[in-house]
């Protein structure tokens, strides 16, 4: 048979939206995504799941009421279910979103950044 | 609050035993977690869930019965639940493995290699 590997670069120069998580993989019932973010994102939370964010180029920031992260390349952060957060960005950068299928970009917020789910590259 | 991102070098650096998975993190009931590989596993297979191996550093490969896949850094392979596989490597590989909380590294196969289960760093 034949098997391949998923390459996180080749994955990413496939789009250039922003703020629009793309499928890359699925492990048992959880998705990986890359996604490109620049800019400021909208204040939500994920009531029923954490959310991972693994930086894979550049750097980014999450702001939480009582504080901030940042998180450079080569670096990950977990996001605790039901914790508000803003991911923002100083400039472009590249992440993996790990969390389980079905979840919303925005999280309980909506809005105009919410991007269709389960898009595949 | 003071909030940390985890460093996947900072990590590694704590340790030098090979096959034997450190965690970093956790997601749900899923865990994070840095290895370091060397030469050969041996062959087994996890019966119930996938498998995420993702190389942070050099090279690593997988043998299936009808076939292999070699990941480099940059990237990912997920590997089926039930499906048998031994890695290999022919230099020392940084890796993250992404699994279920109380997998074990051996699977159904045992022995030597097996490691301590659920060690923090």
């Amino acid at each position: 048979m034949n098997y391949k590997s998923i390459n996180f670069q080749k994955k990413l120069e496939k789009f250039d939206d922003l703020w629009a998580p793309k499928v890359i993989g699925e492990m048992n019932d959880y998705q990986f995504k890359v996604v490109k973010f620049a800019g400021d994102f909208v204040w939500h939370k994920h009531v029923n799941t954490d959310e991972t964010f693994l930086v894979l180029k550049g750097k980014m920031n999450i702001e939480f009421r009582d504080g901030k992260v940042t998180i450079e390349e080569g670096e990950m952060y977990i996001v605790p279910k039901g914790v508000e957060h803003k991911p923002f960005t100083d400039s472009e950068c590249h992440v993996m979103l790990i969390e389980p299928r079905g979840i919303v970009n925005t999280g309980d917020a909506g809005g105009e950044l919410t991007a269709e789910n389960d898009v595949w590259i």
